[in-house]
């Protein structure tokens, strides 16, 4: 684990507690003695790691912010070119570019656990984060399908569900709803805040819920938002001319009836989801519509919740 | 009370648990019968009901949509011009423009709770909803101050705090914080939704939080917000115009920080608002300045809790 902030802290946890041999460095002294004091093989020497992970055939995790990565990539790639590598950012197309310039001799899988708090740090971090969490792991066209399963044991050893997809489809859905989410919080909440004290004492359910992800730390905000840029864009232009639209009703008829109706059919969609049954599905790893099928099953909303030998066990609505 | 949904149906019981003598008409036969079911003295006839408050010169709470509240007001003017008028409708210049034009002879001052979930109708009412809320009671340059406290009285009987304000600046505040997230859910929402199955499986707690009030009928939805609409269009130029700004920022050097801090520093005065320690205030309602000293109050995000003779008490931070 070359990192052990919430998220690498949290899988170093819950990886040590389903018996994985696990060891963890990071850059943070604070969060490495801590970790330490816990109990746990961490330290802040990252060649020393990345060696150890190199001798022992292990899975390198990559877990620091998207700033940092270019650089411990390059550690990577000198200390431990064999070993099979995976990340948890938040965006996929971007860490996907940086390995194959990089590390480019490493096998890699990326990965996104969708679990999080505003919190951070070694400290903020629990064994159980991942538990009934949607953890996506990346399939592209020439992604070795065993590194992929390997990733993709270790996020449903720790408890979460597979999502397979290509780095390009992950960004598209986080765009839409993770990054687009914050950056309307962002917005609401300057616009909120600069009705004074009376509108923040008459703040009620609609505006908190609406402004709670405001409260993230604004470099974990920019790192996501300003990392998925590609993707970010149609998908912002998407919401400006949706309220562009309503702006310019509103201010002709009157009528929010359309605007308002299509975010009422979003939100049946979104429960609609979550109470559909699903279906088991089984798919043979070994099979050669292996790959499509994976990728299938995630754009349709299914998961991948078990890989026995070579059959990877989902559902799906 | 006229109107036994959520709102009216809940102060109807809240209003006869704390002892007063409180009757409710509603057009809603299935409402009716139910509040009569339950023990509550409520019909369907909204003219012996008036007729009856004028009899006993009773408080009218007006607790219909805004969609119905004109017809409701000519009632009143013709069976009971003569009783204390408020009501509880979501916005309030309409209202106040509304009783000026159709009930002149009524004393009036209107009001709103700040409490609500996504559920409507009697059944979904309960006489605790109104604890700990704010509720807005207006005060114009021509409300009597007598029956500005009678209406205020009766919220904080309740349970709720009163936060004096003039219709406009109600109408101002509730435009940045209830009906500007409203909208932002919906297209939130709609975009999400757009995402298909993938991003509703991959959906958490930044989209379910930022989209939950998207669940709320869309015909409250509408009233509310179209019937704001003079105080509403300038808070959504001001939020096109940040999330223009944004996603030009975004496109051209690629830095969200701007945005990203402001929406920070948003929810950082909410927080502080929140836990800020009030100073106690009185109020002097027969003083000369009672109502600029009342308006103020609101303004800076006060509060009345009680009324005791002449005397408003309350809190600021």
């Amino acid at each position: 684990m070359i990192g052990l902030g919430l998220i690498g802290g949290s899988l170093l946890r819950a990886a040590s507690a389903v018996g994985r041999e696990a060891w963890g460095a990071t850059a943070s002294e604070a969060d490495a003695a801590t970790a330490a004091a816990d109990g746990f093989d961490a330290g802040t020497d990252l060649v020393a790691a990345l060696r150890r992970a190199a001798a022992q055939d292990a899975l390198i995790v990559l877990a620091v912010p998207l700033t940092a990565l270019d650089e411990v990539l390059r550690l990577v790639a000198e200390h431990a070119p064999g070993c099979l590598l995976t990340d948890v950012t938040s965006v996929k197309a971007p860490v996907l570019a940086s390995v194959r310039r990089l590390a480019p001799a490493n096998r890699f899988a990326g990965g996104h656990p969708m679990a999080g708090t505003a919190e951070s740090g070694w400290r903020a971090g629990n064994a159980a984060l991942f538990g009934g969490a949607a953890w996506v792991t990346c399939l592209e066209d020439d992604t070795d399908l065993a590194a992929w399963a390997e990733v993709s044991r270790l996020a449903i050893e720790v408890g979460a569900h597979v999502v397979p997809l290509t780095a390009g489809a992950h960004d598209e859905a986080v765009a839409r709803i993770s990054h687009l989410p914050h950056l309307l919080a962002a917005v609401l909440a300057a616009v909120g805040a600069d009705g004074g004290p009376v509108a923040m004492a008459l703040a009620a359910g609609s505006y908190t819920d609406g402004t709670r992800v405001a409260a993230t730390r604004p470099e974990l905000v920019r790192a996501m938002t300003e990392g998925n840029r590609e993707a970010l864009l149609p998908v912002l232009d998407d919401a400006l001319g949706r309220l562009g639209a309503m702006r310019g009703s509103l201010a002709s008829t009157g009528g929010l009836a359309a605007t308002i109706k299509a975010g009422y059919e979003g939100a049946q969609a979104l429960s609609r989801a979550r109470q559909a049954t699903p279906a088991g599905v089984r798919v043979d790893l070994s099979a050669p519509e292996a790959r499509e099928g994976l990728r299938a099953l995630g754009e349709r909303g299914g998961r991948i919740t078990g890989i026995a030998g070579d059959i990877a066990i989902g559902e799906v609505a």
